[in-house]
């Protein structure tokens, strides 16, 4: 073997990935498995959008977008601003990207310095951390737990902040414990970043998907923040790679030049099929969708419970669940290989998603059907008994 | 302003764009602008590929694929390889990425560390620089001129080799000078870079646009060279942001780490459509393309050279000629932007591929029909009598 970035040390597969194939060969051999480790929605793109996708085709739109994304798309994500937050948001300011991943590198890249640190949420998305050692800084992972439900608070950003800190970085509906911010908390860690001249990121994504409230925008706090969002989760539409990144006015064409060198566009075929995502007719659905993701959640948090996983704050949105595991085993990993190998049920192990206690926990996904996680349950019982 | 990573200094935008966006204001005031800017084909793409996108879309194909791409296509890739060139490229070193831009990130994200040097022609292709500031290592540009058909040459890249030189990339064929590496230059390249224990970046997206014979692929050189594909260019699906990576095989489970961080996965719907783009049907309509390409060339480039723009070397692939303006300004940027206001007639300024000589070349794109191309060259004889 040859020369190796150093960085490449410090990037960490998703563990997931290993289990993930396991139970492909399993199913191959013939095993049923029920997928409780899969992050992304089990339906296919509503129709309304797919028909738009056809229509783009068939104008033949196969061409470039600017870097930034069609004017249209951006328009109509401004208005949906106003419509769903009542917030107003600068067409400009918003710059449309390949996935939500290339708007966490595009924030990533016009802020961080070799050395500097960036602090997140532990447990908290896993491709965050990684996309900061990319750029030659350091994650620092903030400990969450469920006394705080799972969100950093304020003193706790302000304790470790130091001057080579560049950023926060926090997630409303989070990944993997499905808490939200509530707008006093944003605005709280906003004021923190702020009196220490850093920048506030937060990540959106799962926005749509929440089970009480609506969850709040950054945006309606302050218009220096960068809030990230994609198409993938709420709309349904993880294999288009779309999403968005509103970024404050200083620094769009920063964006604008870095999105032209690393991106060139977003696909073009998935933005012109975005414009019909937000119709009454297309957002009907949605909401549809939505109302079953709630029947998955209201019934597996107590199932779980009941098996005794304990999961102490009831998770507000995106489709996961993060529970203690500590009565069955001090090693989620092996235990996540055992359910797998034993019980034929796929869930995440905690070591994906940071070092706070991750071999006391797992994440479940409520990305199948009821009868499928039913049928989990059962399989679970059955073993843990 | 707050913060701002210090990348961002050395990283500009494309020059192109602001002639672009004055073009396209003055067509909005209802002028006629020929562009001979613009770097991507000026045909649809293939209706065999978009009708395989719209099969993919009805039959629901809108989930992630794996991050290095669907199996399928990662093997028909490997049989392009056995058909077209006769070689034999083991699927399992094929990654699928998001555009060719993705490749090259992915590339340098595992070679380069901070500080450390990669080789690059100069004049070439303007991201090229970018992906390795992002980094934050050095790019070192290597003049090159038509003494060496505009490709760097091996004693020239020994001699510039130092201990933190990491890699040496070139293209062929390259952009923005539309020559070619021949079999034997590609192996005395690499026994260099081998020597020094670098590596070897080949930049293949233009391959199957050539109009002699056509281009030799590093791949018949050796198993441990990079090379980057796309099939932006010669397959007209740039729109669609897919291309591919053949990586030596001790690198690829780094870069299945890496794609799944960066990218999760290249789009779903375009990784499908390509699926069709090598079937024989499809291959005779970019056959036929090829040959309007090389009218345009055999067109344009003595039309140029007649008009006193000095081209010396005639390009064999891409749809770029790259022709010294010195006989009518020292100021190839202002001359651009005089061109465009006076004469209507857009091209790009040698900035945007290095700062060797540029202020006396420009690049013309043959990416617009034979009407608008002698329309473009009737404006500039009229301009520059």
């Amino acid at each position: 073997m040859t020369q190796r970035a150093e960085r490449m040390n410090a990037i960490q597969p998703f563990h997931v990935m290993a289990l993930l194939a396991r139970a492909r060969e399993l199913e191959a051999a013939g095993r049923s498995i029920i997928h409780m480790e899969i992050g992304e929605p089990d339906y296919v793109t509503p129709q309304p959008v797919i028909d738009a996708g056809i229509r783009a085709l068939t104008e033949g739109h196969t061409h470039y977008t600017p870097a930034v994304g069609l004017a249209a798309l951006r328009e109509r994500i401004s208005v949906f601003y106003r419509e769903r937050y009542g917030v107003d948001v600068a067409t400009r300011r918003i710059i449309i990207t390949p996935g939500a991943s290339a708007a966490l590198q595009l924030v990533m890249a016009v802020l961080v310095n070799p050395g500097d640190t960036v602090l997140m949420a532990d447990p908290g998305y896993p491709c965050n951390r990684n996309f900061v050692y990319l750029l030659n800084g350091e994650p620092q992972g903030l400990p969450v737990d469920a006394s705080t439900d799972y969100q950093p608070g304020p003193a706790q950003v302000d304790a470790v902040w130091t001057p080579r800190t560049s950023a926060l970085l926090v997630a409303s509906p989070a990944n993997p414990t499905g808490t939200l911010l509530t707008q006093q908390a944003l605005s709280e860690l906003y004021e923190v970043v702020m009196a220490r001249n850093g920048s506030l990121v937060v990540d959106e994504i799962y926005h749509g998907l929440t089970y009480a409230a609506p969850a709040s925008t950054a945006l309606s706090v302050s218009d220096a923040i960068f809030v990230v969002n994609s198409f993938s989760k709420y709309f349904g539409m993880t294999g288009w790679r779309l999403g968005w990144l509103v970024a404050p006015q200083d620094y769009v064409a920063d964006i604008d030049k870095l999105a032209q060198n690393l991106f060139l566009a977003a696909p073009t075929l998935a933005q012109y099929a975005a414009l019909s995502a937000f119709e009454a007719d297309n957002i009907a659905i949605l909401e549809q969708r939505r109302e079953v993701f709630r029947q998955r959640r209201d019934y597996l948090l107590p199932a779980l419970r009941e098996l005794g996983f304990d999961i102490p704050v009831t998770p507000e949105g995106a489709f996961y669940l993060y529970a203690d595991c500590s009565r069955f085993t001090d090693d989620s990993y092996r235990f996540s290989k055992q359910l797998l190998e034993e019980a034929g049920v796929a869930i995440t192990p905690g070591i994906d998603f940071g070092t706070h206690q991750p071999e006391r926990h797992v994440r479940f996904a409520y990305t199948t059907s009821l009868e499928k996680l039913q049928e989990g349950v059962r399989r679970l019982r059955e073993y843990l008994k």
